[in-house]
């Protein structure tokens, strides 16, 4: 099997495992149920909940049922980021990936009612995977990473310290930059990595930490790759418009060290994160060539 | 010690746990801490974690840790809850208990991910509380019933038909009426009971159902009495205008059954959780006055 197969065989895979966690449209909420739904299903690539399956995956020989249910809340948490991102007062976006956003399909109100449902809803699928998990106190300890690195000290804190400073047209200085890329994109995917590993009772203290530091350096160059694409993308096959980082003048990466200094640093990236996992991978070599098309990645 | 003693001191300590899991206001995402400290700290009664640690104590003796630690995460459930009501794309309301919402002080964007952050807070203090706790199966299972009575099949789902039918400008006939109360208000005023009660190793299966029969019971009280405050309050000491609900054409318990019919339906409610409670409480009757409290309030 090529990788684009196998990549697609493993979307598919966790777009059966969304399908079966998601709600019947009926009921006096079944507009946001609709929302939700809609939302969930609307054209994601499934990155995250991929890399927690296949983490896991490397340690456990087969993907365990808890990875599997904590890789559809994972996908719910970066699912209602997504939604609220895309609100008026905040990015103001009315497309993504070619299609409506939630809240222009279903308003405002509602959008920010699908956010908070599809966070919730996270929450309500995590504990589920802790009590039917055969050990409980692993998979919560799994879980609550992964709300850690969704919360204040992560996602949310990065994305708030970088709303902030576009709404106040401020420049962005480079430890304020490497802050923002660290918390609202990189602890998410790095949160990803480890919660796989974490779950495989064969995965030692110092795997986990090794494997994080991999996911850490790919969201790192999943981040710098999405400055450059700002750049040099194909909007089209984006399904947004490029250029918007300069128009809106907003330092990113490429800012700092340029197009040339930007690819260099993510191809030092991608080969610590591929050298470390190496280490594990044996013959199946997925996750390598995972990170590596992350990194290379033209949408 | 009179009631209002005891409330006063109870509320007290809740403010004091709540303190305890604040964050510091700093680091780049300083402002979004500070914002999610104003929302946790203006102005809130803490009813709901009060019933949570009270029915804790009615079969626990003293109130567990893990008991305060969910009761801060509820309130913090709450509290999001009320801060992405707020909103101008939802109520719209710059004041709250007499101050400023935390949109109408920190700015749209804030607002929202101050919500986002302090849903987020509440699952991080939650599985805190999991972890910490002596039996971990027993605290989970409580924390993943708050959460999903928050949640789609709770105040979040109760809440979207709310939100739609005053978008519509519909009227809502008696069955959506009892939905939206059922959901929105009394669901999380039932969780925080049930969750108390589930703590405690002494309650059994009976006794956690005729507690949440009890609080549901309190729930709808406490919806209708706000109902009734909107006609008859004070504007002064309830701290925002009153009325609202027939500006706005909105159908409420007192439409339907006239103000008499709503206190008398009151009555009827809290003399049954009152009577369901009281076969627990012997000497200690708080709960009761609490319960009387909510269903006499004047604000």
């Amino acid at each position: 099997m090529t990788f684009p197969e196998a990549l697609e065989q493993k979307k598919s895979a966790i777009d059966r495992l969304i399908e079966e966690h998601l709600r019947k449209e009926e009921g006096y909420a079944s507009l946001l149920i609709e929302a939700v739904n809609y939302s969930l299903r609307v054209g994601g690539k499934r990155i995250r909940p991929i890399l927690l399956t296949e983490a896991n995956r490397l340690f456990a020989g087969e993907v365990m049922p808890e990875a599997g249910t904590l890789a559809v809340a994972l996908e719910m948490i970066h699912t209602y980021s997504l939604v609220h991102d895309d609100l008026p007062a905040m990015d103001n976006d009315a497309l993504r990936r070619g299609h409506p956003t939630t809240h222009a399909k279903y308003g405002e109100a509602m959008g920010i009612l699908a956010g908070d449902a599809l966070l919730n809803e996270a929450v309500e699928v995590a504990f589920s995977a802790v009590l039917s998990a055969e050990d409980n106190e692993r998979t919560c300890k799994a879980a609550a990473m992964l709300f850690n690195k969704a919360g204040i000290g992560g996602m949310v804190g990065g994305q708030s310290a970088d709303v902030l400073a576009e709404k106040r047209n401020e420049f962005i200085e480079e430890e304020k930059l490497n802050f923002i890329y660290e918390n609202k994109t990189q602890a998410l995917i790095e949160a990803s990595v480890m919660c796989g590993a974490m779950l495989a009772p064969k995965a030692s203290k110092e795997d986990v930490r090794a494997l994080g530091r991999a996911a850490s350096c790919i969201g790192m160059a999943f981040q710098i790759r999405d400055d450059i694409l700002d750049v040099t993308g194909d909007e089209k096959s984006l399904g947004k418009p490029i250029g918007s980082d300069e128009r809106n003048g907003k330092s990113t990466y490429v800012t700092f060290a340029g197009e040339e200094g930007a690819k260099k640093r993510i191809r030092e990236l991608t080969d610590e994160a591929c050298g470390i996992v190496s280490r594990y991978t044996g013959e199946d070599d997925f996750l390598i060539e995972l990170f590596r098309f992350l990194a290379i990645r033209d949408i």
